[in-house]
């Protein structure tokens, strides 16, 4: 995924790592940043309607965000070992349409996917292109338990002449 | 705002906290989360785009559903102790439109707020009504840092009788 605007197709996929929420994990992110019963306390989540441990779904967003840092640098690191561009990849501006389809529970082995959905020139920007990846999770049993839409700014290749600046 | 769906008013607002995030915040965050340089290191921070250190954007959102669990907690045992029915609220569904319009750096306090947006009667779970609520937080000079839209489940005062099951 590490590829100029121009590079990138829609359709474009990439599965970007896997992750294991253990019981442990999930208390600890759940503590700092989303103490509710049913993400601390196996007795309390038992008597939830979510019937057992499951994670904070901020959790199972930030686990994607993780690997995807780690996919980006190792793709990055494949690059320069090959002597290649590394084309510039801009912040994000946000993410769209977060969604929890089922919870991660205790036990239960998340990969992570992206897949491109969108792609646009940036006019303001003529050195940037705009590309919107649909974000994923899905549990060992592939049922989805996470989606959203990321926007993110990718550098081309053949840049366009900037408008004059005034 | 731990109210019944039908006594929630659009405009309706509160602070829900304030967090100070320091340097070993964000990189305890950014460590296990969100690795990038401008997230772990001071140095690396100065050099990037950003100047310095700042917190990753999953962060500024984490501590605002922090925030909002503790709110939410002692707003629940206000109405427990003065003997009131405490309403219903069920899981989020997801959230939209996540913005991080500037970075939040070490040493800036963040001051967190939700404003009700939209509320719909739910028409197959009578039970319920949906609620938009406007999440957002800014730093201590009041510019913004993070707005999100989130869509909530609040249980009815008059519940509408359910269709038949079959």
């Amino acid at each position: 995924m590490m590829k100029f605007y121009e590079d990138i197709a829609i359709g474009d996929a990439a599965e970007i790592g896997t992750h294991h929420f253990t019981a442990q994990d999930i208390k600890t992110f759940a503590q700092a940043y989303d103490p509710q019963p049913f993400h601390i306390d196996e007795e309390a989540a038992r008597r939830s309607h979510f019937g057992a441990l499951c994670a904070s779904g901020w959790h199972t967003a930030a686990m994607w965000m993780r690997l995807m840092v780690l996919h980006r640098r190792h793709e990055t690191e494949e690059l320069m070992r090959r002597g290649e561009t590394v084309p510039p990849h801009g912040p994000s501006p946000g993410f769209r349409e977060m969604r929890w389809p089922r919870p991660v529970y205790a036990g239960d082995t998340i990969s992570y996917a992206i897949e491109v959905r969108e792609k646009r020139a940036s006019i303001s920007r003529p050195q940037w292109g705009l590309v919107i990846f649909l974000c994923s999770g899905a549990n060992q049993r592939g049922e989805p338990v996470l989606s959203f839409l990321s926007t993110a700014f990718i550098g081309r290749r053949i840049q366009a002449k900037a408008p004059e600046q005034s």
